[in-house]
């Protein structure tokens, strides 16, 4: 049984930056016909959790709201109508809790975790069923805990529109969290992948998370054209993970091949980029905007990860709920490499 | 059987602009083992056509060259390892002889018809079986002849990517040749269509050609919010014929569903757009540059105007081969709606 | 606001044949967080309505059960979690309540309504929001109540597989539900259709319902061959709606073309057929078998019912609810020409 | 420099059985403009090519004919118009010569190697352009000539009507060849793989093959319930290669997941199947005919092929050109693992 309270972290949207985030107990929410009580045992960072306090995200947000979009935990208690859940399971959040299948859509777009609603960084949180998927067995709660958003991203990115193929070539870029979750989904399913970073050490760690080639992007400035010679008859990669930081777009293109998908994940560089609508023309390519993905989608990438026992990449420094606002801290100063995780117990 | 030679308007490459096309006779030439000789009856053009006398054309060219790329006619005579066709057949031509399947690649871009091999602007010419395919047995071939470039183009935009569903919406722009394809292909499917044009007369053309709504772009400069609000749930439009005019693009995101995709066509306009491949993100949709497309699509493509009996919008003013130029300049001159075409004889 | 009390047709499951069906007031089911209260303004029947009182059915049920899936009507009162509907909306059930997208699953298998779940043959009803979508504008609710069951086996037999392109062509067999949907979602795609009837009353009724060729499959006992004969090339057709009556599989075979899809929805003839798994590989074709379909799917029916404005075939008598038992016995007798519909009031 | 005459095993078509193959010398063929001289130096048997002499092949043969299917070899001369492969080039047949892309057609099925055009079981052939890929780079030629028929007819199950997705389940039956690429393909997809054999040694091979299960089907008659069982929430297997052996198609209905894919290969069991194209809607599954397949699935079966080093399971016993009748009956007897293949000097 669950206790009346639980230790919560709420985004107040009263101040701005990283002290907008409030520590203490708030009541355990009531199990509704359709929810799911989860005893919420890791949860995990994302680029947009550090700047919803900010007051920067665009998508749809209402304060206060439970921090945090990534959490995986415990089935604690169910509703009567609940069909796909009992008590013991274990679970992953999905991040739009209303995107069930299909395009992205406005409505789904109002139901984000920690953000439009009711987040991860708690002991416990109820959700409705349909917001919740069954974890993978391979992994304990705090691995399992980024999938929700990463995970499913780089997934999306693979095969939401032109699903990868074996033997195909896939470049990702730096050692974020989607970029590593689309190197090792690529690697399970098959492909060659060509990883860029930007030091000698994160490029020995992405060779034993196992790409074929990795390019020093500030030794080779010119990396796009360096990725498209490694493809067979030099013809480009099948799929960039493109997370869009300056001028990465530029070296995209270039590594592109004809009919290829460059995937636009992220939006961390500030400029503008060079590259216009009219270059997928010139380069006879795909832009293609990713925003997560829906439920259909985070089952599919679960059922992957359980078969080809895939463990995301944690960053060594695991912290516990009591010190999410350092998390945020740790990985607002880019100190991390892997996911930012939180155990919470 | 054919005679020894033909006339042929020639790209001589020696001058620019449509001096550079020189009419003469030519020897026919010899049947290959695996070519078909085809007595050209019909030919279009395109506006790469204008632009290759000119030099301006960005994809490979070897000069002398047959001009033009768009043609059908009858088979008169088949080499000994033909298999597809016999005498009488008709036929149409592939704009990349190369490209049979798949995506392209840069082999195929070596073969594209009146630029890097010879073309259709003769009596006689030439082609590898695989260069051809069957026409459509409701057209004639003057209306035949357009379907190599603009109307594999469309077809490639609709059914390339993200096939088109019955019930779907499609955006198209003014009264190119594509964009007219796009509307046909579109309502023979069972899509809603929304075009746009910059006259009232031109709307009420493109209504008779089975458009649902059009709009006035010039009276209605945020016409991509109004294709928007036309839609089911003011969602927006699945698909955008993006033939690239000054400023279309920004009003292209404004009509895009989320998941949708804007295929970029053409590159009329001259400034550089203000959309860039971020905006792939922000609007979560897909740009995605299309050239022409495969014989396979091509195949099915030809299938589909049959069975629907589509015929393709031409311009009421035909030309003799002798008039080639002044079509070249009638088109250039932007007198035109539909395709400028050539009957041959 | 609703009554307390609603007029229904319950499956008593202690009495076999139609007179296990009760008529009767029984209360209007509470309004859960998630459900939507539905006036039902029209029903409609199937076959496998027809042999639950007979006890005869392959997939779970549960008695007593409100009787029938297939139902239409408007929205009169939402749960507080209710995001998609809202009092006025007009709604179409979903047949399995539970299949929401991709495969087919076993626990979908246990929310069929009128089966496993009370079911349409009542005034009111409650839905979780997730088992309803919006009913395309164009039609009244006894039109739309049609949709859920022989609608959406059609729409999954052409697009839940091989996506049904324009220029396709498409054999379906006979005049009852899901061939005339068959017949109807394929013209309205741009394909071609060819159907089977036994008479030439029936063969001139699917002429005007837009088919392209009829066989009078009494008169012609090859019709499978018959309808090669019909197709381009005489290759075959791509899809075949097949409604299992005896005999049929041995013509669809030989009508198939070359990796074309047979889809298998019927079980009304009674012996066994002579074709076996092997003649998949004997023609190269494939067998697929259908039972109805997900939410997903649902929707971009309905979405190109409203487009193109199809109205479902309803055999021109109509019941009202209190002569249900007698609707169930004219179907049964097999007076009927299109779908055999209950207006409630 | 080719020799001006090449030994060959032709199929003489007039005597029955094995005594109609007949070793000889034959003139080299002349090289056609799109023709390419290959060097062959290895080739590999398959079932088909053992029942051709006997007159049992249902496909179209013409007598005589340079026997066999599979081969790769090295490119020795190219005619004037060939742009794919130029002498030193390593390449692989084509099964059927015509079929190119998409479905099989009728036209493809006069073009069969080794049965209605000359084979491969000879020191030098020439194959139009369009019937040759590109060999892998990590495979000799005795490997690479297993690709051309098991390998392909593998990979089409996989890939040409479903694309198999990582965490997915696949069914393999038995130690033949298309069963091996089966399930080497698929564990370097990231799939999971069962795989069913008649005695402990054999199932020791598979496993080291990769294989997660093996089932003796000796001892488990019941195999396919068994094999439902292993998967997530006994939901069954989404691919089963079925080889057609007596009694295994009823376990793959057994073993099969809703929606799943049965592809059906093979004809070697005589006894016709109780499995009725029926049992496609009793187990809502597909039943799906494999003949090979074009072109461009085997051009993205190298790359894979080639991307994950895999290489293909060869009887440890490699027989010479002049020993090819041993090799044939040796298969015949049922002798072997793997491909048996013959070394051509």
């Amino acid at each position: 049984m669950a206790p009346s309270t639980t230790k919560q972290w709420t985004v107040t949207g009263t101040e701005k930056g990283f002290d907008g985030l409030e520590y203490g107990d708030v009541p355990v929410p009531k199990v509704g016909d359709s929810d799911v009580l989860v005893k919420i045992n890791g949860a995990s960072l994302n680029y947009r959790d550090l700047i919803i306090p900010q007051g920067l995200y665009p998508f749809p947000t209402k304060f206060p709201v439970a921090a945090c979009s990534d959490g995986a935990g415990e089935v604690v208690e169910v509703g009567p109508r609940v069909t796909r859940f009992k008590p013991g399971d274990k679970v992953v959040t999905l991040f739009n809790q209303g995107h069930q299948f299909g395009a992205f859509h406005a409505a789904a777009g109002t139901t984000g975790l920690g953000g439009a609603v009711d987040g991860t960084l708690r002991q416990y949180g109820t959700f409705d069923e349909s917001g919740l998927v069954h974890a993978p067995q391979n992994l304990n709660a705090i691995e399992a805990s980024t999938l929700t958003c990463a995970g499913l991203t780089a997934w999306n990115a693979l095969y939401g529109l032109k699903p990868l193929l074996p033997g195909q070539w896939v470049l990702v870029q730096g050692t974020g969290g989607v970029s590593l979750f689309g190197l090792q989904f690529a690697k399970a399913a098959g492909a060659k992948v060509i990883a860029t970073s930007s030091s000698a050490d994160k490029c020995e760690q992405l060779k034993k998370l196992g790409a074929d080639h990795v390019i020093n992007y500030r030794e080779d400035t010119s990396w796009g054209a360096t990725a498209k010679k490694l493809t067979p008859g030099e013809a480009g990669v099948d799929h960039v993970i493109e997370v869009g930081g300056a001028g990465t777009l530029e070296q995209s293109v270039e590594a592109i091949k004809f009919e290829g998908v460059i995937s636009i994940i992220g939006f961390l560089g500030g400029a503008k980029p060079k590259v216009t609508a009219l270059d997928a023309l010139m380069h006879i390519c795909t832009f293609r905007g990713v925003y997560v993905g829906p439920r259909s989608m985070l089952e599919d990438m679960c059922r992957s990860v359980e078969a080809n026992d895939i463990h995301p990449v944690l960053d060594p420094k695991i912290f516990s709920l009591d010190q999410a606002k350092e998390a945020y801290q740790y990985m607002w100063d880019k100190k991390h490499f892997g996911k930012v995780a939180i155990k919470i117990e």
